[in-house]
């Protein structure tokens, strides 16, 4: 098996490196990851400025690119600059150090890369654990990853799903396949001064989860020590929606 | 009615500014918009380094607001400075100059500030262009805008439910209420050397279809001269496949 690396903590993550030792016991592994943090950077792509890719290091066990650019550009250097006319047949990225539960979906580098490997046929899927500390403790999470991969590689997976699964701190009482919870973030910004008398705001906030007593969410489970697994589309499309507003279509023209 | 506008181009791109111009008809405009370009920055949040934000000038009809930020660092800056215990009645996000059909949904910086914005609970419409071009004729499009928004306000829109709306370059056929196109990006990248002989690459790339015969996509409809609706959620959940794979819940511990 091939498999592609990557993340939004950067190359010299905790949670990269533990993550393509794992891998490797599946196949080789090759990791295009960018050269620094990149939390929070969602599915953004770096089109004003060129974006350098470099080749750090190779064993017979995995290939190591360093890139200035996103975690989305890192997985579209790899298809179409390393790949080109191949697939990997997998794409695993994290282990984030912080959460992707809930709408974190939308904002998470982690997440992103794992939408963009999707987009382009792959089987990918985003692994993140609740603890944003750099020294976080994986070991717990660890042996999970494994056997919930290869799970997920028997699946049926259709075009255009791919894979958030979130972690505990504490110990873990099992798996669930569950939803993305509702919720958005409050309380956002701490505003400062600086030394000459203008503002500048830090982005903070806490999460203000919309269905707290809701018992099948990702957000509920991850409270209670479940690892979490929500199959992810990247085909938004409100079909419910769509079905009630159709009718509005119209041939006028104005 | 307050309204909140934002976009990806930057304040000065003339799209935002007949934006604008539009809304005012409907109510008191605040303005919070990037200082310059930032196209590709999906739902991108400033989380490493500070935010600026900074009155720019003030009328009755409109007061604006200049940021460092992304597209979703605008929308939450107004959220939770501006607005605080209020919420606006609608943001619209755009005229983006480039069509955001398909999976640009994605990477778009336009459809991030209204995702961020309907994650707030508010109604939220981005506006894209088929065109590219700062110079772009958004003519055509502009006696469609205020038709469209003030249906979509008689809609009883659910929450975490948003709207990409795009519009072709030539004549206007009509408006087609549709889905999100299948398709990703291929041949993404110019390699070039730097005259120390290191190499970079440009992101390029052309769009790859993958439902070209499909009669009922925001891409076809698109192409077609009309102009597309396409009801957009932030729960990305693939309720289907969740549904299918339930099943493989386990509360075993390793």
């Amino acid at each position: 098996m091939e498999i592609l690396i990557t993340n939004d903590d950067g190359i010299n993550a905790p949670g990269i490196n533990l993550l393509a030792q794992l891998m490797q016991s599946l196949g080789h592994v090759t990791m295009v990851a960018p050269d620094g943090p990149r939390s929070g950077q969602s599915s953004a792509l770096t089109v004003n400025e060129p974006i350098r890719m470099k080749l750090l290091d190779q064993t017979p066990q995995m290939t190591r690119y360093v890139s200035t650019g996103t975690p989305a550009d890192c997985v579209k250097l790899a298809m179409h600059q390393l790949y080109q006319n191949t697939r990997p047949d997998l794409l695993v990225t994290g282990i984030n150090h912080g959460s992707n539960s809930a709408l974190s979906v939308i904002y998470s580098g982690t997440m992103g890369a794992a939408m963009e490997g999707c987009a382009n046929g792959v089987l990918s899927i985003g692994f993140s654990l609740d603890d944003h500390s750099m020294d976080a403790d994986f070991s717990h999470f660890a042996s999970y990853i494994l056997p919930i991969t290869q799970q997920i590689l028997q699946l049926n997976v259709p075009y255009g799903t791919c894979f958030n699964i979130n972690a505990p701190t504490g110990p873990i009482k099992g798996v669930r396949i569950t939803r993305q919870c509702k919720g958005y973030w409050g309380e956002e910004f701490e505003k400062r001064t600086d030394p000459h008398g203008r503002p500048y705001f830090w982005m903070t906030g806490r999460f203000l989860n919309q269905e707290p007593d809701a018992e099948d969410t990702d957000e509920t489970f991850l409270q209670q020590g479940y690892i979490t697994v929500v199959p992810t589309k990247i085909d938004m499309t409100d079909y419910d929606f769509l079905k009630e507003i159709k009718t509005l279509n119209s041939d006028e023209s104005r």
